[in-house]
């Protein structure tokens, strides 16, 4: 796990306080609570509750896999624009489970409810009555087990007791090991904006790349601020910007069947009202969503299983925007191209591969490709003063960038992967137990 | 390199025969000569020419890349459908070369032509004028160098002169061992078979999954047989046996630029005249072809890249072919799989991830997944007599057969692949050089 982070997080962010995990405060109208279920039976935190006080607006997008698990059908049968809360387990992915695993989380929505809702009965001025609907669920971990239920109900008292109204960093930093599954980093980001002079705060987390037994590296990737945007606009923010994020980034181009990112709008923050995805004081909100999403999913794989470089490749100039992608995956997910990466070796011809077995016609005298700013074929020829030296140590960096220049349209696409190693073969061909 | 060849290959063909590499002998109306143009600067064998004193009908499937060599560009361009040589050179892919890369095999062309032209002058009683279209190339190797032209040509002379008109077992494991770049064992395979009850040969010879500085796993396959074929038969008979054999296979999901399988019909054995693809006499001829194009296209899977385990992937009872093919190659290609099976670990869950993936709606209530004859998930459920530690025994087996029932058509597709081991990374990490 060499990668420098810092390089590729900090260069293109003028907002200092990206990088910084510790930043992370306080949400107002959301509490976090921790707590060990022991599901891994080893005492770490394996469940993670995020509740909204006075509730929240939300919005999800999920994984495009066709075997998902329990709790995605229980978030999207809900069809719920405010929930309650937000419950993550790990060790068990709740995939597989058929029955048992919805049946599952039916009852814990319901004991959930209701103690929450005896909660705000105790607390709140106004108290709310919490409907299971109100609930999702985010899981992640092996799949085909029995989902733990009752070790899961067991804890909800203490998960209740644990609510604070006031976050600090340390609360987020237990919250983000807490949905780990075999990461090596918890994964937090955090930006602020403004809506009409109002200072909003944008905090998230996620984990992914890692590997449990049984299982593949679902990605979890959990929003909130604390800005007053209604359902419908979150949910055109997600999907406008989870393309350039959460949707640009591979691994090993495995699917999970448990992959969400939620964002959470608490609605607390004072600004002037936002009635549509196109007014103009969303802009900046809108660009700040989208670093705290970008950072993040760099950061999923920047932890990726055995990554030791980070990969962004640039896929310039095409017809259109399915077309880059296409080209910018088949480059991102060749084990070949990984390889070469690995081995350190400026292995143009291997690129060359990958974008000819994307299966899209094109111009090949207009190709240009390079391996950060050096040169390396240009309109469909080598580059006359190539020199293999330079590219060579080009190679050498933590952050490597490949850009192809397609030069038959003006639509791009960046993706974002890493490297394959022994370490990866390592992690994923040991027996489970 | 571990894999026990003679379970997959001999357990399924009742011809004695086709393991054995020294059973290949002479094809009548073929001549192959071996020479070592020192490409590769060691004195090995790295340029092979089959002649065809009476010419050959002939038919190719050619790489589904969008970027193609200059070789495989002659070869479409020259819409021959009788040749008297393929010349193979390995080192050199003679791809990105542009104009010199066809330009010399252009002059190549001419000047083998003529040599054989001369050739049947001396020895023919009715000599033929060979022409530059009636020679076809195979290449394999560095994608991006000049074309080594000068050093082929010069060669040329000595090719013409080792030509002999009966070829033994040794010159046929001379032409394996002369078009293999990195690959560890030269792949051969035979078949006899009737036509009308006249004995017909099909030979073959193969490369593939080995790796050459900077490149990918070029496969090459050349199928020859005495039978009289047209080229349109051939042709057809080609494109339906490719789809279970060559176009089964997957080492680790890149696609080459240089892909080419050929078949060749000296139409020296005597036999009744075919003339519809249709022909009943056919029947015999086309189930060996499949035979040697299959046991060629395993052997370059058992020979793949770092390779521990063959693997077979039967996907069942799909509603249609291209369905069954996208789930087996979604499982083929799956690093999580590939990974798990050198692990020899039975982890069923990344097998559901693989399928959930392939992004094919599915009943999955109707799901079966076998292990071997393991039952492990059957009617979208864990089998309840499921017992992990036989499934984990299974695994060590050096064969492993995944089978998946979509219990929802009538159509299977069965696909051949590999483990993916730290043996992979090693080779591929490599720095060229």
């Amino acid at each position: 796990m060499g990668i420098n982070l810092t390089n590729f997080l900090s260069s293109k962010s003028k907002n200092k306080r990206m990088i910084e995990f510790q930043d992370l405060d306080h949400i107002d109208g959301l509490s976090i609570s921790t707590i060990s279920a022991n599901l891994y039976k080893n005492n770490r935190d394996d469940l993670v509750m995020f509740y909204f006080r006075d509730s929240a607006n939300y919005a999800s997008v999920y994984t495009q896999s066709k075997i998902v698990s329990e709790n995605i059908k229980w978030n999207i049968n809900q069809k719920s624009k405010k929930i309650y809360s937000l419950l993550v387990n790990t060790r068990n992915a709740n995939c597989f489970t058929g029955k048992q695993g919805y049946k599952s989380l039916e009852n814990i929505a319901e004991i959930l409810s209701q103690k929450l809702s005896q909660k705000q009965k105790e607390d709140d001025n106004y108290p709310k009555k919490i409907k299971t609907k109100e609930i999702i669920f985010g899981c992640t971990g092996t799949i085909g087990e029995p989902f733990p239920e009752k070790k899961i109900i067991n804890n909800i008292d203490q998960l209740v007791k644990k609510i604070k109204y006031t976050q600090n960093k340390y609360i987020w930093m237990k919250a983000a090991l807490g949905i780990m599954t075999t990461d090596t980093q918890p994964k937090m980001a955090m930006e602020h904006c403004e809506i009409g002079n109002n200072d909003i705060k944008i905090f998230g987390i996620a984990k992914g790349s890692g590997m449990i037994q049984p299982n593949m590296a679902t990605t979890l990737g959990y929003i909130f601020t604390d800005a007053d945007i209604p359902h419908d606009i979150l949910k055109k923010l997600l999907k406008k910007n989870i393309t350039s994020t959460f949707n640009a980034i591979s691994c090993d181009g495995d699917t999970s069947t448990n992959d969400m990112v939620s964002i959470f709008s608490t609605a607390k923050a004072k600004h002037p009202k936002i009635k549509s995805i196109n007014d103009p004081k969303l802009k900046n909100f809108d660009e700040s969503l989208n670093k705290v999403l970008l950072n993040l999913a760099k950061r999923v794989v920047a932890d990726g299983e055995g990554a030791s470089k980070f990969v962004t490749i640039y896929v310039l100039n095409c017809r259109n925007e399915i077309d880059a992608k296409k080209f910018a995956f088949s480059i991102a997910n060749s084990p070949l191209v990984k390889t070469a990466i690995t081995g350190e070796d400026p292995n143009w011809g291997r690129i060359i591969m990958a974008i000819g077995k994307a299966g899209i016609p094109f111009n090949y005298d207009k190709l240009t490709i390079r391996f950060g700013n050096i040169i390396i074929v240009q309109n469909g020829k080598i580059n006359v003063n190539y020199n293999e030296e330079e590219a060579a140590n080009y190679m050498k960096n933590d952050n490597i960038e490949i850009k192809i220049d397609i030069s038959s349209g003006s639509k791009n696409f960046k993706a974002f992967t890493m490297d394959l190693t022994k370490k990866y073969i390592e992690i994923n061909s040991d027996y489970r137990s």
